[in-house]
């Protein structure tokens, strides 16, 4: 898409001749390979995408996936498909960069293997990292974008809002995160974004806790963090539900977290220094009785991956730009007990935010 | 693993004083760092593990997994968790490595960012690839591994039993793909191991397609190819079937890939060169009215992931070895019309082989 092409360009400190984005075996794929060229289906492994200063893409696939590159292409002028068999790509990656002295590449998704091979392919080449560049082109999305990850968000949204009435005594983590997997893809999602987290009771208490075969009682709380993958973009969300009689230090942690979360929501707007939206959401934690209990940052861009390049925690000056698309997810997690995270996924706006998930947020009592 | 260590360590052409296994973000992880590190959850992003000649393995891993760690570390006395803050991984890697002087790295899972963070930290260390060895070492299963990959070959076999039932007039493919994914889930899978293919009609002459709203109708045909994963090791299954009135030309070409796959499977002991098991499943294709529609190689292995580091085609004099479990998988593919491919997965044995998959590989054809 020659607007990314160039929107890459204009994030660059030094120029360069062109940028090679190559994708080697699936899962070590470049997301940016996707950012640049809007092919909605196919692995792509082995593909290789060259981006020119003055927007045009030669991308380089296999056979295998060549008519679905050839079909996304038509809607794209400014992209050149050649179908090359896999052993030939680097000599055909030497002739399109038709003797391009600086050459950029990204770091951080290039295995060192193809490193080598561009190398060796093309010498005498200045290889530079343009990694950051592409990471802060990536960050902030256009209209494109954020409809997809809108998009990828209502079907998180919707499944959301369908937890309270998915729960019942005796169903296992494995079980509820199976079945909010089915119904993402049952909305429309091509999978998931990430693997599932449910966590009945105290295992709450654990961030990145993994689902198992624990059964669900009345009287726990639990934390469902999930998310859905929609041509190609993602969402990432969590609700807290509690289950059977009221717990009321869960429901005061509820509403501590629901007020944090409010507190980071207001002072989102461009210009803001990322580490004050963490800061504000920490404050309320710290001033209530579980001070200390947020563990980890607030929040993260979400894009073509669930982390998709940039982080916020209490450290972070950079400010927040317009276009951003950000979670923002206090919790409070308390060892033994359980712990609530509640988080949703906004852009940032010219003037504050708008919200790409919808579902409800206040706290969620289902009866046993 | 201490057995696993000494594995690649044995399949070194040349020796090296340690080998450093490192994962970046995902999904740009190294699955050869949960083959050291028998983890059963848990994303370890950003952790390193060092494997030293006598069988000894530091993993070095963030505290947000430390607990996760500490638990699998438990179960193996050769490793030695190290919880340490991800800004300082590449200072402790350094200790570790106690002047090591030939340090092998895995060149084809390691992002370049990586291998420069690692030059920078320990400069003077000759690094050396040793990503064949780690192939060749993966690539043979031990029990353990096995095990897996027999109870994620039977959670896909037992969808495959259940296809049948879930066909109705008028259902989508990406409708058919999420009642799989989700059966695939509820019997056990932590999720599935590649995007799910469901090909109705014409859409089954492309091997690689991804499903769409395209509703079944009476006299399709259908290609159905997907994989569970079960504790990080998967499996790949195709089935293929006919909905509604017989249409003979079909059954025809089931009935050759049938025999194709038969002809593949007769081949398979130790020893016998990679391209006879190909040779013998093209050569049934080829004699039959469907001569050059076979249009990929016959199979690969599967292990940590679906394409485990090694392919089987027509040009592969590579020999099969004892352990390798590999997928046999021969397709016809009719422009237009359709296709059929039929897909299990097998351990090579001492004599022979052994099914994973057990799913009837049978022509069944589902009333409309």
């Amino acid at each position: 898409m020659k607007a990314r092409v160039e929107k890459i360009f204009q994030h660059l400190e030094k120029p360069v001749d062109a940028i090679v984005v190559a994708n080697s075996v699936d899962p070590h794929l470049d997301q940016s390979f996707f950012y640049l060229f809007g092919v909605p289906a196919g692995l792509f492994e082995g593909a290789v995408a060259i981006a020119h200063p003055d927007g045009k893409l030669d991308v380089l696939t296999s056979p295998l996936e060549a008519e679905t590159a050839h079909q996304a292409a038509k809607l794209d002028p400014h992209v050149a498909i050649h179908t090359v068999p896999r052993e030939e790509t680097d000599g055909f990656v030497k002739d399109l960069l038709g003797g391009a002295k600086t050459v950029g590449l990204n770091f951080r998704e290039l295995t060192h293997s193809w490193y080598l091979i561009l190398e060796k392919a093309v010498p005498g080449t200045d290889w530079v990292d343009v990694s950051v560049p592409i990471r802060n082109a990536r960050v902030t999305k256009d209209a494109h974008e954020i409809e997809l990850l809108r998009g990828a968000a209502e079907i998180g949204s919707k499944v959301g809002r369908e937890i309270p009435g998915m729960l019942k005594t005796g169903m296992t983590e494995l079980e509820l995160a199976a079945e909010m997997e089915y119904r993402m893809n049952r909305h429309g999602a091509s999978g998931r974004s990430f693997a599932t987290i449910v966590a009945f009771g105290a295992h709450g208490a654990e961030p990145h806790f993994s689902p198992t075969s624990t059964k669900l009682k009345p009287g726990d709380s639990m934390v469902c963090d999930f998310g859905a993958t929609y041509q190609r973009y993602v969402c990432d969300i969590t609700r807290s539900f509690h289950f059977g009689p009221r717990d009321e230090e869960m429901k005061a942690v509820h509403d501590t977290v629901e007020k944090a979360q409010a507190a980071a929501f207001a002072t989102i707007r461009p210009g803001v220094p990322a580490k004050e939206v963490h800061a504000a959401a920490a404050k309320v934690i710290d001033e209530s009785k579980w001070k200390g209990r947020l563990t980890h940052g607030v929040g993260h861009s979400i894009g073509l991956v669930v982390h998709d390049g940039w982080g916020y925690g209490p450290n972070v000056a950079d400010p927040l730009v317009e276009g951003m698309a950000i979670t923002v997810e206090p919790g409070i997690y308390i060892p033994g007990k359980g712990g609530v995270r509640i988080e949703d996924d906004i852009v940032v706006t010219k003037n504050g935010y708008e919200f790409l998930t919808t579902a409800p947020r206040a706290y969620i009592e289902v009866a046993a």
